[in-house]
């Protein structure tokens, strides 16, 4: 079964970016193993405190049961049982030189219709055009040797996703953003402008293109991780970077689906707000000073800009 | 017009309790005079790094127009015209033996029905039961001269109201809370388990209730205030104080009908996410150890107990 593969899959994707996480920071995740009352379970890895990363959780799931009816009008195909399995991740770097990153894969079953989702998204303190460029650039690799026209779908859709509308402002830099893809034409409908990909119809090459996105991961962040970690830091560089963690907050509890949707359902708490910022700051009326790099960050978030195809 | 001399008294205790807690503090509120695009408007004020408080808001507003699509169902009354004014506070001591404090009253009129909401409530990091019954006790004074059974009604709708669902936990030791007040019986049937009072029927009755709860805001909380503020404070319990003051973030962006109204509704931003707290940590599965101050102050919490009746 395709399910069966992707679990073992994003399972196995879950080692190789641990590994690759302990390697550049030089300590160890924690693993909490969990079961799920209604039916299956997961495997939790936190790093807390690190060399590199103040706050760092990779969790992989694999779990099925039957949906509760708020679920039932939310989502394609028929019926209440479903297996759900993928791995999902958020990092939070000490150093305000190196960006947050999130990314998700996963592939859902609901009776007979099954689909892929996911994405990766940067969210810098301080903007360096080149590790944009470098970040949407790795994933567009992966994404062009599925199909041409996912990047530019998948990263307009990143942008219109993590938006965070109450103040009217992008979460970061974005990425790629998927859902529903295998599921049929009209599941995709509301996000994708343009016509769905015959890759869409064959639910082989979507895993093809999912286990390209997933290995680009590792290679689109890692080489900024190195060019950032060691940089000064300044303690108004610290502030900057607690203040809009706190934005990152916002998103995660008043939009994202994938949060709301877990705490809604009982979820394991700790393996969905672990993707939450050791440490956060709520200033009123803050506003970085015009001409400040902060200021100059900001405008580049609120840019929306196509990074992939940016010069040199 | 009852609403006229409503935002009178609202404003009137703006001003009275930020005295008073300028007074305690040792510090000024800064003030925001804002207009609403739609109509109406308000003053924000605002104190950071005082002696007391690490921040503290205390808003007024008055404003008026027409409601969006999404609010004609979920409120009372009928036509979209509505006019709402109210005061809302949200008060974060610096240290953690003095309680986090939230109070809010407000009049919402929409066509020809109107109605009071409101309440208060206390969030310990340190339990002391004196200070507890104190808060409860001087909440119950202001609500027995209108009515008996307001207290123990509304007592029972802010433990209700006050909850973090996912975490199955109460956000602090209570006090009041109450809506639709004066819209008529089957506005508040949903919540209310006792038959109405006839004070409900009497919009100066209940005007006059109001204005006794508000009065009693600094009185029940300025005394805890001058018990706790000198007490010394440890690495730790300052650590403890963050984490908690998580879960008040938490319930906020989650749950809080008024933060999330204001910014579905294109509110001001800055004035509905001052009851924020300044500084904030999120710790991956952090657990206070068993007989500890911290733990007995969350089984407490947890224990939802009836602080007006308990002894001395």
């Amino acid at each position: 079964m395709l399910i069966e593969r992707a679990a073992e899959y994003f399972r196995d994707l879950q080692d190789r970016i641990v590994a690759g996480l302990e390697r550049i920071d030089g300590s160890r995740f924690r693993e909490d193993r969990w079961d799920r009352p209604g039916g299956g379970g997961g495997r939790t890895r936190v790093l807390v405190d690190g060399g590199v990363f103040e706050k760092a959780g990779v969790n992989f799931s694999d779990v099925h049961g039957e949906f509760g009816k708020e679920m039932a009008g939310a989502l394609p195909g028929s019926g209440t049982s479903f297996r759900a399995t993928g791995i999902s991740l958020v990092l939070h770097p000490r150093n305000p030189h190196v960006p947050t990153v999130h990314a998700n894969f996963r592939r859902l079953e609901r009776g007979d219709t099954g689909w892929f989702g996911g994405g990766a998204d940067l969210t810098p303190y301080y903007l360096r055009a080149e590790d944009a460029v470098h970040f949407h650039r790795t994933l567009k690799a992966a994404c062009d040797g599925a199909d041409q026209g996912f990047y530019p779908r998948f990263k307009k859709w990143c942008d219109q996703y993590f938006f965070i509308t109450h103040r009217n402002e992008p979460r970061g830099v974005g990425g790629l953003f998927f859902d529903y893809l295998g599921a049929g034409a009209e599941a995709t409908a509301g996000a994708a402008s343009t016509p769905p990909s015959p890759v869409e119809a064959d639910a082989e090459r979507l895993f093809d293109f999912v286990r390209q996105a997933g290995d680009a991961f590792l290679p689109a962040y890692l080489p900024i991780v190195e060019r950032r970690r060691q940089e000064p830091v300044t303690d108004e560089q610290r502030r900057w970077q607690l203040i809009r963690r706190g934005r990152y907050v916002e998103f995660n509890l008043i939009y994202d689906r994938g949060t709301i949707f877990g705490l809604r359902t009982d979820g394991r708490v700790e393996s969905i707000l672990m993707s939450l910022p050791p440490e956060v700051r709520w200033e009123y009326c803050h506003e970085p000073a015009a001409g400040s790099p902060e200021a100059e960050t900001l405008a580049a978030i609120r840019g929306r800009l196509d990074w992939a195809n940016r010069g040199p």
